[in-house]
């Protein structure tokens, strides 16, 4: 269940939850679906644009996963509120989880955070947000439906100046079975320039939502990351999502 | 706050946290404190001697935990129902997580249980406990107490009727320098017979909670097993929290 925003609350946020009860094994995760700043955070000292641009979210990446949750009758879980007020796939203590600049962007509101307010974020939005998706993922596990946790983000064309000619990431974290699986499976496709780890990796601290619900359990599990340019429209999300479906039922399908 | 037992409830059973603001590093976890069975399962088949025997819970283990986390300033959470309803300490897919067997005792109650009763505990019990571990350690990451998450447990001296000479064993899961620290203060104070990774260790799945919670956001962690004859009293207990906690305090305290 969604907690409605309201003036001058401060949550939880809880995340939203669609087809809790779908059959499929797919449990697709969108940290970053929401440009929403609740009234709490005012504007973070940010203008119109940037609030909409992508230091604010990741355009495009809810339509796509939405999409690919109904193909794939999967679970879907996201978060409501910017990734500038909390980046839920941050650990708080991480710079980036309550960022003070975003790419070439300065985050006004996040220049100075005192622990007490790190830790009224961490309480308003990342916990509810993880414990949102442990419960959903426990409950699947404990059905014997054996979960695959796949998150879904995107990422801009030109970043700090520099084009990117990569247009599908595909990210892993410890087990990378996954995550070649679905490489193979695009590369076959031959529509997509796709590449494993790119545009970021690991290393880069981006898997942390992998690391505290896949990996201990020993789920199966991927991140995938599509550029932004190629998903600018609903119609163009389904179609992007009319692409991967079948790449993901096809790499999913032979895992144990 | 603890849900207090009512007839025929069957939870959400909330952890208990003593001291969530207590100003130390530590965290001490008590996952089998209580050999409580809510009235909702009835007693599982079991006579009132097996409801007492270790298989239901770490006898001792809960009045050390308390003795430790007063002595080291620590916040304590600990878990309010029998392992043999739930053991938190195992994932929703472990067979140890609703045991149809412990040692040498069949438990009835938990001989043939469907996926939806599964489910259903692992909400209950499973689910509540760790979100309100995981709660507990965020607020102390983002207000920087930079939190090590020390497990607390007892073994019985006699199992599958071998005795064991182990009186104190250290498990690590990943990350092995606390648990070295341990051991390396132990045998230097010279009163316990102290070994690593005894009675058991992390390849025998003992390990859950460290995996979930200290290793993916790079805490430091140990799983400490007291045999249980050793802590069979009130007084006992205090005297090996007076044993054991300046050993913590020197191991934790060089920890970056």
């Amino acid at each position: 269940m969604r907690d409605m925003d309201q003036p001058m609350t401060d949550g939880p946020f809880a995340p939203v939850i669609e087809g809790a009860n779908a059959l499929g094994r797919v449990v697709v995760v969108c940290e970053h679906a929401s440009n929403h700043i609740p009234t709490a955070w005012g504007d973070l000292g940010l203008t119109a644009d940037q609030r909409c641009a992508h230091i604010a979210w990741d355009p495009g990446a809810l339509g796509l996963a939405r999409g690919l949750a109904q193909r794939l009758q999967a679970a879907l879980i996201h978060a409501p509120v910017s990734r500038l007020v909390y980046d839920c796939n941050r650990a708080p203590d991480m710079p980036g989880a309550m960022p003070a600049r975003s790419e070439i962007h300065d985050i006004p509101g996040n220049a100075t955070i005192t622990p007490q307010e790190r830790a009224r974020r961490t309480a308003a939005v990342y916990v509810p947000f993880h414990d949102g998706l442990h419960g959903l993922l426990m409950r699947r596990i404990a059905l014997g439906l054996r979960p695959v946790v796949i998150t879904i983000h995107s990422f801009t064309p030109v970043y700090f100046g520099q084009p990117r000619a990569v247009e599908f990431g595909i990210i892993h974290d410890s087990d990378p079975t996954l995550a070649k699986a679905i490489l193979s499976g695009a590369q076959s496709a031959g529509k997509l320039n796709s590449a494993l780890n790119e545009p970021y990796s690991a290393k880069d601290d981006v898997t942390h939502t992998l690391r505290l619900h896949a990996t201990p359990y020993g789920l199966p599990n991927a991140m995938l990351e599509i550029r932004n340019d190629l998903i600018t429209s609903p119609q163009a999300e389904q179609q992007m999502a009319d692409h991967l479906a079948p790449i993901l039922a096809a790499a999913v399908g032979p895992l144990p």
